[in-house]
Parts: structure tokens; sequence; C-alpha cells
């Protein structure tokens, strides 16, 4: 099972975060960002939206990191991970779909610009960031994890962006709920860093 | 089970949709979405993101229509709608996150600023638009449905903010294959329409 992967992304590094807390062997093949590899084929054919991560399982071909980590889980992992039942399987939804958005244009969109230079209006990826890590402060206030009484995929979609909000110039001094979650997914058995986090 | 809901939301609609088309009852709660009634308790305490829609099902509460639309999906509707495979499941999941992202970023962002007045960078809106209705188009030339050889959330996640994008200056005409696909769904067992659809 491959995962085309970049180093300093934070969807990548969700899935890598994921499978190594889980226990899912992936095999890691590196992609030349820089010179535009995920733009062409044969990347291009496995995920035309030209992004990473892909996962490729055989005949399963993924892309978007929300899908990947809820694959990993149903088929490789510990039902923990993801719960089956019908209102704690919508629980992870909920925060996948914050994930998705929210957080990828507010923390994750504000790196962009400041780390790699990106054309996206900073103002707006500072105001998205500002609404969403209040909302995310008073979630943690109540529950340890986002969405069930143990960590679940939804933490793993939603750590990696904000633990390094502070390289997009977002600053998590304010929100010490967020900051104990931060260290509570370190001190996780089999935790996996990432440079910047 | 009440679904609090504002009738011109293509969220609210997303799950509206599908609820018809599975056969899902609802109680439908229309809020005073003009008068700020989500912004206020009770609502409010349902979800603090002061958005809608809002499903309550007995001790269940959810914001997010992706997240809706999985809950209902799992507990009540006939499994074709969301595969319970993880392949199958991780399919949906990939235009889950698209419907959360790129569209809602998109088309129907552009409807915000064209139709109720939001003070939303219209230009980033088309932008984004101008991404995600090719990948989309190119998806249909190949699929007759999003993510499944049959119709599933996937398909009422999309469809209606697609459906409007003319709502918000977003021209369809370019694009046959999700006019088709549009057509399709119209086509479908008990669709239920929305003004503007």
């Amino acid at each position: 099972m491959k995962l085309y992967d970049l180093v300093l992304s934070g969807n990548c590094y969700k899935v890598r975060l994921f499978a190594a807390l889980a226990h899912v062997p992936l095999e890691i093949v590196p992609v030349d960002f820089l010179a535009g590899e995920h733009k062409r084929s044969p990347l291009i054919d496995l995920n035309p939206w030209g992004e990473l991560p892909i996962l490729v399982d055989g005949e399963v071909v993924l892309r978007d990191s929300q899908a990947i980590l809820v694959y990993l889980a149903q088929k490789y992992a510990a039902p923990q991970w993801l719960p089956r039942d019908a209102a704690g399987l919508a629980a992870v939804v909920q925060w996948l779909s914050t994930a998705a958005n929210e957080v990828q244009n507010g923390p994750a969109s504000a790196r962009l610009v400041d780390k790699f230079g990106y054309a996206i209006d900073k103002a707006d990826t500072l105001r998205r960031s500002a609404r969403i890590l209040p909302l995310l402060e008073a979630h943690l206030s109540q529950h340890a994890w986002l969405a069930a009484a143990q960590p679940t995929i939804a933490d793993c979609a939603v750590f990696p962006y904000v633990a390094l909000a502070p390289e997009g110039g977002v600053d998590l001094e304010p929100w010490p709920q967020i900051r104990a979650w931060i260290q509570r997914v370190k001190a996780l058995p089999d935790f996996l860093p990432m440079p910047g986090v």
C-alpha cells in the first residue's frame, strides 16, 4: 500500500500520523512537489486534482486526506479509531468537514502564504482562523478528544494544521485548551512528529 | 427527528433532498434566519457554530450537512446510499470533503454574494468555481454518479450548490456532463426541488 507523500504537507501528515498511531503499514513514496511531479503523469492520472496525498492499495486509488483516513481506519485499524454506529460515525464526519473546510482555509492556508508564498488572501485566512479556533477551544473545554471518548481519525484530521498554525502567524497562546489537546496528541503511544510540530 | 431548516439554504436542502429520495421521515422546523434565531438560545446551544442545518434525533445532535447525511444514511436508509465497505465509504467521503470545501467556497459562496449580499471576495469564489467545475465535469464524463454505480449521499451533498450555481453568476452552459448529471438527479424517484433548482 503506497502513500504518495510530501513531508511538509499537513494533509499528508494526517495520514502518516494516523498510520503510526494505529499501526497501519504504509510504503511512503516521496513526491518531488517543487518539480511538479504531482501535476504530471503518472500521478495526475491517479489524482486529477493534482494534490497530495494519494493512496494506492491494489485497485483502490484515493485522493483527499479525510477519505484516506476513513479507508485506512475502516479496513486496517482497531474500531476505536472510527466508530461504526451511525451517531459515532457522524460525530467523526463533522470534524472531517471541519478539517476540509475551516481548518484548510484558515490556519492551513495562512501557513501556505507565510511558509510557501502562495497567492492567497492572508487576511481572509486569519479571519477564518479567528472563527474556528474559539469554536475548537470551546469544544475542547468540554471534551478531551474531538469526536469520542478516545482519539479517532477526527483528531488526526484536525491536529496537523492546528499544531502548525504558528507557521502561518496564527498564535495558539490564547487557546490553552487547544494547546493541552496538542500535548495529549503528542503523548499518544507511537506518536509521529513532522517538521514544525 | 427534527431538522432545523432554512428553505433557501443549499446545505439544508442536501438533507431534505436525501430524506425525500431515501424515504427518511423528518420533521422540518423552519428557523427565522433573518432574525438570527440560529445565533441565539436554544439553537446556538445545539450548534455553537451558529449554522444550519441542525439535526436532533433523541439524544443525537448534529451540525454539518455532510455529517447529517452520513447519520441518516447509516441509520435509516437502504445501504445503496452509503456503501459500508472501506473503499466504497471512502469514495463517498472524497466527495463529502469536496462538498465541504471546494463547492462551499466556490459556487455556494458566489451565490451568498449575489443572492444574499455576503461580504465575501466574489473573485475568489469564481476562481474556486472555475477550478472545481472542470474536475467535476471530467469525473462525470466517466461516471453516471459521483461515488458508486448508483446515486449515494455524495450526489446529495454536491448537487445543491452546483445546481444553484447560476444564482451566483456561475454559468453551467460550458459543462454538458454536469448538466446531464443534474437532469439525472432531478429524474430520480421522489426527487424534491427547492427554489432556484
